[in-house]
């Protein structure tokens, strides 16, 4: 009963027999190969519009690249709270972006609200040069709630950002799931609402470790390349991040392999539903966010059930998490299996 | 015929195959899995000594990362001038340094000579706080030039280095060419050297993406953890990274790989002689450098011949560069064919 | 009628008479003069502990150096939310210290509580090395609200920050001011109470540009000479830092200094509060916040007052500014004039 | 006798007057008075040009923030090998410009031919993203030889420079010693000679902690503010840096003393030439190099003579340094004694 990333799983077939083929022959390196041209005009078609990709293999260098590339130095990024470049990323953002700042923004559901973001902007402009100004607004799609944000939703706070001048970034390290859920295109959910940069990540989706920086706005691109090159993430046997992408947007496997951790993450929120367990926030991606008696953990790690056990600030009002409780992450992924869905869902039911 | 690069290559089958493998089932990420923990076993056994094993996916990571490790911001690397982290690396050893200063020295066949080191050092040492002060040599074995360093030669120079308190890097891209070549223990060519911190290259030599900075004194590693994630460096799927390189240690496969590829170097390097085109340097790894004539190198580009044109100031002594000539760099990998070989050498020959 | 802050103020008297009798005759530079080795001796025996200090011109590179020496790159400095350090330093911090992460922390009058920063620390440690951890408490004295930490508060925080590893720091911007209130030596304020470095200021105080980093362990302060120079913040003509820092501490110039501005505050304070309009918070250095209704304020700017209006979220529970108000701060200083304090309170009381 | 450096001097005369001055009365800090706007306007007459200007207080500070301003973190600054942002500065540029890179140039008399510069832009282009590309042409101005550009040197290296897009850089810290000897008025010297950004010193000159960074196309300036407050290089008390700089420009003030200093080099060197011992370089600023017999330093230092021994590797071709000899390095300023002068070289004609 494996929940406790979507990083735990392996490589999807498809991408995995895309590797494997890839490796045939000979290609120039550093991405002067034909893949990767190929798949740079895939991802314009993809996005409708041209657009510029920078390939890594990581999401924390897909963020910190994009981040660095949108704000200066004396920058200030604002974010939610419990985003992943706020908490998980040791500072990798801080770091490319030559000692900028990260300000944490609060936000139920790991969303960041548009008056918060006004004040927020309010709170970090003017009284150049004492004070670091706002300068990226950074939103992650799907949040690490596992909630997402609307179309409209995206477009105010984008609108909110531009207005003030600054840049829009978003964290998509889980935007197949999200994209998946929701009744829009590719375009719409990104440079149709506003976004102006894309960490667009595949390997939480089933690649091995593939991401891609998009910037949709090819001129803002400039130095990049450099950024990722002496970041040393620009691959020497290029084609191999290609080909993982590739395989990924081909036949709609992106779709398929993030419908089936949807699908599972329902799966599993409907059964603990059925068990009195209500997902505390929305199950709007691949996330089950629960609180679990305590007395149910044991059980679920003495049969080997494996999850992370989170603290969060931004459940809803009203809701806490009681002493004999805890707040339980639950993880779905292309590889989660109904067997131990339906394994862990009766466990907690016979509780 | 592929000489431009040995990262032309695609992935070593064996180690294609552990890709694969190591794709059944879930792991835990970031360096939590048994694979990972395996290898740094593998790693203390193959250097017959217990040390401190990070993982990457570029040479360049890694390489940036040891050297940031070893130097303070203020402090000077001293290097080939014709070095990858000198001239192909967009200055990743000064960003992860924090601003540290490479300095680049003269040495025929891109190998640093004792008193160019001792003077150096002599150089860039003292007059603090005002003078950035040595505090690293980073030696590349095999050298940019094919050459290498023999274990007399690398104690030599790490003697030195220590001697006036400086660490000492290995940049070991292409290690394993070198330890093939040298009738000598992975031991005995770096730790029992002198080398304080090994760039342990697998990439070029076969694997798809994977190096591992190699501390022989773990006391030293302490905060690279840190540095490696906020690099964006640390895979979440690390699994793949260990089975990598898991497979390229075992059963001597680096070591066939190797031999393949500097079997094949010496090949390319005797039909070039037979046709009066003798190496400028002495072929001790994968790398064959030729003087070509001009009308031999429109020759051999017309039948689709790869590689590359380098110039070089590290030259043995009287040798130049005509002007109907080239210096020409010609790679051989673990994928390079007798093929290959044969008809680049008749293509020569026959001019 | 000048309160806009302490350094609108010129150069006391006692110390401009320093700086020219310092500019007689030849001295090296760099702090290879005689001036310099007698400041140590003093401060030395100012703080009754054998300190490295460390001058410079600005406060801001007096904070940044000390904080970049005591935590890593990948380190968490916790410090009040209003702190200068977080909100008018545009982020040296973060640059001196290589990208390192700062998180402002709430609390009335702009002081930490030991609470609070007991949940600061727990809420940046472990869960590395995605979790940039807490090194580093920075406290303010006097703080931005222009209240003190007394010797026992001070020593309970640092206990705190201790107990987890973390090193202390105090911004001593308003140092002597602090001071000249508390029935305490430097001694007690400072390493006595655990500040491990402490950014001593006389700028504000009635120096030119004047600011020590004063290492309590001598051990720690490897390295930051470099530190310095590399910023550029070693003066060539270095005795006319020292020079102000002497005449700062001769014959308790600094005393009588801070307890004018201090008697001037608090001589405002009870004007004002005879008028109606008492200071939102304890007026304990030279500092004095009101809530000043619009009209008052308008009359005040006519008569050519110089103040600053603020925001603030460390306002004592309970005390809102309405919309007809605003909150106002006032800076006394060595230069403040009985004149300007009482033509002040009486154009307010006037109202 | 003193010899050492201009820095070991104090304060001329007439900028220690102009400090007093300064001190009376109350004045907004951060740039926001009256004497800072005054001489922004003074020093675009000075340059015949509007010119943007950041004051500091250090050489290095303003070399730092001027080259970080102009390269970008993968960025080359090609200088001399023996500049002072090369030798002296600890990596300022390094620091401030995020990890770019300096490349040292030889050249005889400290000064960069334009065959050399030509050769290393050639060499530090092109073959990106790995290879840093040149992006700034740094020459000082005098140089650290004590010799001087002319004009058209000047000229003829920043428009190499401009024609493959570099930026050109002029240390200035003794530009007032080089434009009293040149017949050419200050905006001649600089942007009508190409030079992008100035850094302007009086410190060496005569003033007691001021140096300006002298912006010629203002629309360059951008960010500049932010990088000189985070760097901790905005004075509070700003007017203290405006009052000796306007001091430095008023009444041809930097002219008396530069000619001064100037003089007394040029006495010197006649002294030493008087008895054989004629300077290495032409004397074209306010520094005399010799070689001296070590029998003679014997005598001199005896006698209480201050001054330091250098090496270069920027001599004259065929002028050695014997084995009982010493490169010499004497630094007159405005501060400088005929008596001093007549003493030493004296002492030296004694021998």
């Amino acid at each position: 009963m494996y929940f406790a990333s979507d990083n735990t799983a392996g490589i999807a077939p498809a991408i995995r027999d895309a590797l494997v083929a890839a490796s045939d022959g000979f290609a120039l390196g550093y991405g002067n190969d034909d893949l990767t041209r190929a798949l740079e005009r895939r991802l314009s078609e993809f996005f409708e519009r041209e657009v510029t990709m920078f390939l890594v293999a990581t999401g924390t260098a897909a963020n910190a690249l994009a981040i660095a590339q949108l704000a200066p130095p004396w920058g200030v990024v604002l974010c939610h709270a419990e985003s992943h470049i706020m908490t998980d990323e040791c500072g990798a953002p801080e770091f490319f972006g030559g000692g900028l700042k990260l300000i944490g923004l609060p936000g139920e559901g790991c969303k960041i609200a548009p008056d918060v973001l006004e004040a927020a902007i309010a709170r970090h402009s003017g009284h150049r040069p004492h004070l670091a100004n706002a300068a990226v607004v950074s939103l992650t799609q799907a949040s690490e709630a596992g909630t997402i944000y609307r179309n409209d939703e995206i477009a105010r706070l984008t609108d909110i950002a531009h207005a003030h001048g600054l840049a829009a970034h978003m964290d998509g390290a889980r935007f197949a799931n999200a994209l998946a859920r929701m009744n829009a295109t590719p375009a719409e959910v990104t440079w149709k609402a506003g976004v102006d940069v894309l960490s667009f990540g595949a390997t939480k989706s089933g690649a091995m470790a593939a991401e891609a920086v998009i910037m949709f706005d090819s001129a803002r691109a400039d130095g990049l390349a450099e950024r990722r090159k002496r970041g040393g993430h620009l691959f020497s046997k290029h084609r191999f991040l290609a080909a993982q992408f590739t395989a990924f947007l081909a036949d709609d496997c992106w779709l398929k392999l993030a419908r089936h951790a949807n699908a599972m993450a329902d799966r599993l929120a409907a059964g603990l539903s059925a068990a009195g367990i209500a997902p505390v926030w929305p199950v709007e991606a691949n996330l089950v966010f629960v609180k679990l008696p305590r007395a149910i953990d044991a059980r679920l790690r003495a049969a080997g059930a494996q999850y992370y056990v989170r603290h969060s600030d931004s459940l809803p009002a009203g809701l806490g998490i009681a002493a004999d409780e805890m707040l339980v992450r639950l993880v779905c992924s292309f590889a989660t299996t109904v067997d131990d869905v339906e394994r862990f869902t009766k466990l907690v039911q016979a509780c």
